[in-house]
């Protein structure tokens, strides 16, 4: 089984600029990341975009769903920022069929030294092997349906409604 | 969906002991990378034993099958040494039935700094809550049934047999 | 023989704000630094304040110099944002005499996992101890009498003028 | 002003074998130091030996001596397992005169995400810097002669004697 990774940015592949003290985009540390947690899945990485998911316009939404209907694998995670991974998750939902894509992201940098990341991932790349089609939110350990999940953004924590 | 996390040590929750230079076990760290992936999952970490897997006899994993069974979560997490994962997957495989029960470890301590521990984490949680009934190892980002696993000690990774 | 550390703030103590993506100031991790470069040195930190070093006025400025007049000790650390450390070394440097009294900062939050700041913080700690009386920048490895130093922010690094 | 740095193994270097479990080493980590603490010193990085400090004979002592003696720099730092540390500086100490050797090394490993190896090797760094003619350990934030430090073993600290 391939997975496929269509990285879009956010939080998760963040950069600290030391010259100015602003965060930025770079690569994504997505390679890093499965070779630090020793995974031997059979994944294709694939850089979309690279933006804060707040910048993320109905342009950018069409591309991911297309990306997401035109890769060959059945299973597909796509990292993401979190302020709208439900508004991204609630494009993707209606439309596609027959795959499981599975969005997850980050509350804090990878490069800072933060787990949640690497955490996430290992939950996303599970959920994307073994949930039945659909579209889903990985965060916090959990699984949320497209249809049913918003970022509680006082909490900083993804909860269904 | 409450989650059992049954810790019996390995390389996961091994300490590095500055004043001789040797590897010791101290506490589970499972409450630390919990809260590092900012998991809101319903958890009840249990430290069942503290021990190197090489050392496990088969007196260690008859306890670990009767708490597997008597714990009242349908979900359970077994934090495992790598090198007799297997092994007692094999011991648990045959008599539990009803409930999904998930081995997973880590092949450097989380207190090295490593990330397979918390990547394992993530992926052994997620499997755990939608793998149907059964006994599996989680570790490289895949689960295995517990009749189909064997660690490779060369390549330092498992693989179904 | 005890030290002071006078703690401005600077990037050395910034940490991320995983609500909103910003960077913030609370508490110094001085302390933490401290215990884990095993340090046993006879040291009192004093927090003076908690500012960017592009937000320091001539007040703030007059405020560490009294402190550093005031205290006690003969050998006095200020960390401090490297923005304009060099300026304040300049208000230091013509009135302070009989203490030596080093200056340093960090490129890179300590909470980022980053090792300039415990870098930093030893060669500071160490300049301190033995350097003769007068006020100094210690960054990069070396020291840099306050007359003579400034950031060179195109390259982040700090140069003899 | 150049440094020389003659690594010769220590915990400072030792890194984890995921496949046995046990520490070995591979190759310093000095560079990799020297770089994330933004060190800017002109620094000539030589590996004598990379060997526990338990393994050093007379032999080992008499190479680092003679390395000490014959290198062009004024101005030596030696990266050395801490356990016979004192007795190495007690080789070097009667003979070496006209240069700044100072001695350091690690209580945790740099690959362990430890800090005290970094924090000592800017205090070295400095020390060696400054301190008058003479062969020091540096340890603990401090500077000791090398006829008057020992380790207490007991508390994993450096002491004058």
């Amino acid at each position: 089984m391939q997975i496929r990774i269509l990285a879009t940015g956010g939080t998760f592949d963040k950069e600290y600029n030391e010259l100015n003290g602003e965060l930025f985009f770079k690569d994504t540390h997505l390679a890093d990341m499965l070779r630090l947690g020793r995974s031997h899945l059979e994944i294709a990485v694939e850089t979309l975009m690279m933006i804060d998911s707040l910048q993320m316009t109905a342009d950018h939404r069409a591309r991911i769903l297309a990306r997401c209907l035109e890769v060959p694998e059945q299973h597909v995670v796509v990292t993401h920022g979190t302020d709208t991974m439900a508004e991204t998750a609630g494009v993707l939902g209606p439309v596609i069929t027959g795959k499981t894509v599975v969005l997850t992201g980050a509350m804090v940098p990878y490069t800072f030294g933060s787990s949640d990341g690497i955490f996430n991932l290992g939950t996303a790349l599970a959920f994307a092997q073994v949930l039945p089609a659909g579209v889903y939110v990985a965060m916090n350990g959990s699984y949320f349906p497209w249809h049913s999940v918003r970022k509680n953004r006082i909490k900083g924590v993804f909860e269904s409604v």
